[in-house]
């Protein structure tokens, strides 16, 4: 939970400016509890009943992988002033993720929409690609994030 | 977990097809508990420092909502054979969710593309809209499923 010392904003930030977040390791048991939460599909629940499947192994659901991307980024991946705020975007998951795979995520912003409504706000797209220990993509995103300008203080 | 007595195969599925899911209750703890694990901002975790965010209020993470999108979807709201598996898609939360709302999705297919190279398979592409009790969207999704045809038996 480390966090980068200098928080930004939108003024900040620059097309093709780049961020590498922590690493999480995807743990067995983790990856069971949440499919049975949000994804209660055999090749995420049980090592014999995934033989069988498509996957032939067990596999996270790719709901947990998102939303481990998502811890990543929050907590070292971007550093925000005002938090991660996502209208939504472009996800894929070009392969699964298994027990004990180490993800992180690196990302890079692709697009600066100052908002022509609201001077101090803008819409940032960000491409975050998450990586297992291999360097092979597991999870790619393309997201539209409300981003502010830093506030200056009038008083 | 109540499921529809026939399960469907790729050439049971026809453009224009709708299923609605069951519905699922969005509670307070299991909200900040997501939160605290995948999304640590203080919009999802305390609601006295949600009321000086953007959404004035205590909102659970989106990738809460996704992930209790693709619950309903596996549990009620998509009937396929061969379970729901995803190669992305596009998302979006028009709106937040609330400690409280009760969601459930509503679906349709879109598209339904033959594998070329081989022919038991299709990718089937199904928009899924998550609405709260009030009949407003709250998130959106398009995605991209792997089907199968039902296998003829030919031993």
């Amino acid at each position: 939970m480390q966090q980068p010392a200098e928080k930004l904003y939108l003024e900040d930030l620059c097309i093709g400016q780049r961020f590498t977040s922590e690493t999480y390791v995807m743990d067995t048991a983790r990856i069971k509890e949440f499919a049975a939460e949000f994804d209660p599909q055999p090749f995420h629940l049980d090592e014999v009943a995934a033989q069988t499947s498509v996957f032939k192994t067990l596999v996270a659901s790719g709901w947990h992988t998102a939303a481990v991307t998502m811890r990543l980024l929050v907590n070292s991946g971007l550093p925000f002033a005002n938090g991660l705020i996502g209208f939504g975007g472009e996800i894929s998951w070009p392969r699964p993720t298994h027990p004990g795979d180490i993800l992180h995520v690196e990302s890079e912003i692709i697009e600066i929409t100052p908002s022509r409504s609201k001077p101090n706000q803008g819409v940032v797209k960000v491409q975050a690609i998450t990586l297992n220990q291999k360097g092979e993509t597991v999870y790619q995103m393309r997201a539209k994030l409300l981003l502010f300008k830093r506030t200056v203080d009038v008083g």
